[in-house]
């Protein structure tokens, strides 16, 4: 049961991020994001399996799906790595529908924490951010400037399928002020040079609406973030080291974020 | 001036971690980390530069390294490009001697917070593990287990020069287990099966040397240090996600270790 070469091509497509947006549709492989997937109660489109690939957990998973009444497609193995990001297969591959968010829909129940992601360029980077922001209770992220396609097959992965939790939203920089301004947020922005977090606590801890800006690797936040932020604040550390790994920075803030919204004050 | 194909097969061999352990050297590549290794006064064995290649920037390097009489050589940009790890050169790259560590030399001053790496097998994780430990006070890193090689590019690089301020030792987990016994140290090591770091702040605050253990990705602890840690602690977070990426994970522990240790009690 081979794909036709159509079939193949459109698959390979969604390996890119420009694919991926104009088909909308994107990849998850392997056996842990699909299982990650129906613990989110995301349904794919279509599953296709490499049988000689499968591993026991693999064999179980396609066996789930198709008891769930998801098309599970049999192809050569030679298909499968042609389709696959990594190198080495599991034999398990979804196409999903993009669920992506616009800020009208999110209008209705703005959440207390928003993840802006404000030209994250390294894949591997805004994945791991994905998977905290979600740890972290930052369950919509605005993805503004030169940040990665969501959708890319090596951010999926980094996410860990903490991509299926969340609301993701692509928009300009100007659409996502005008959003937090229209909805009351604070916007706190990462940058090395602020003051630390822990000056800002209790202003953390008293909003209701709080946004966080995390700026590019090479050259930190957009002039527009800069302004628009109400307080810019960084990761007390050594001055031994110049800056931290922008998924690392993101990560810290929104757990100091997360910390700060969770306890009592003192 | 080109380089002969030994020497060039020499530096190629340094592309990988088992090149680079034999014949005790490094490469970096790229300008931002050679300036880092200058504020590091850490001295490059031999510089290469493709001129063609050089911005501005490079050039006031190359020439920098020059007057600190440090042999800087040209060749061609398809040298350069056979060399380096990276896709677009930025046409300067440096060998280093290698300066691992051993437990013998540690023993004489062991610093007050240790990282273990316990099977940290992706690179890129590796070296931002390396870049937060720096910020935050763990200048002595073990590397154990199926942990990657210390000094391969992909871990240079992602350290972010953070690689130039670090002891390093490459040691069995019984060699490091053992010598943490012999020097008092507390182990704490991360599992997300833990407790919250916030419940062992106490005993942090007190111990005078302390040392935090990070698992492997997919596998987590392995069994030896696992049975040889005081505590086992993880970062709190929504149960939503089942963890953090490992060098988040490690960074935040980190971070909360440095905050304790650098503020007063309450």
């Amino acid at each position: 049961m081979a794909l036709t070469n159509a079939e193949l091509k459109m698959l390979k497509s969604l390996r890119t991020g420009r694919g991926s947006a104009e088909r909308r549709l994107f990849l998850a492989e392997g056996v842990r994001l699909l299982e990650e997937s129906i613990r989110f109660r995301v349904r794919p489109q279509a599953v296709y399996v490499a049988t000689n690939r499968l591993g026991e957990r693999g064999v179980a998973l396609a066996q789930r799906l198709k008891r769930a009444r998801i098309e599970v497609t049999t192809v050569p193995s030679t298909q499968m790595d042609a389709v696959c990001d990594t190198e080495a297969s599991q034999g398990i591959l979804a196409v999903f529908n993009r669920p992506d968010t616009s800020l009208e829909q999110l209008g209705r129940t703005p959440p207390r924490t928003v993840l802006i992601c404000d030209g994250i360029s390294d894949p591997g980077n805004l994945g791991t951010l994905l998977r905290s922001a979600l740890a972290f209770g930052f369950t919509l992220i605005a993805l503004c400037g030169e940040t990665a396609e969501a959708y890319a097959p090596k951010v999926v992965r980094s996410s860990a399928g903490a991509i299926f939790g969340l609301s993701i939203a692509t928009v300009t920089t100007t659409q996502m002020i005008d959003w937090m301004h229209g909805h009351g947020y604070k916007l706190m922005a990462a940058d090395q040079r602020g003051e630390p977090l822990a000056t800002v606590a209790a202003t953390i801890r008293r909003t209701q609406h709080l946004a966080l800006a995390v700026g590019s690797e090479a050259r930190g936040l957009s002039p527009e973030i800069a302004r628009a932020a109400a307080h810019r604040i960084r990761v007390a550390h050594d001055s031994t080291v110049e800056s931290l790994n922008a998924a690392v920075a993101g990560s810290i803030l929104m757990k100091e974020c997360y910390d700060l919204c969770h306890t009592k004050s003192s």
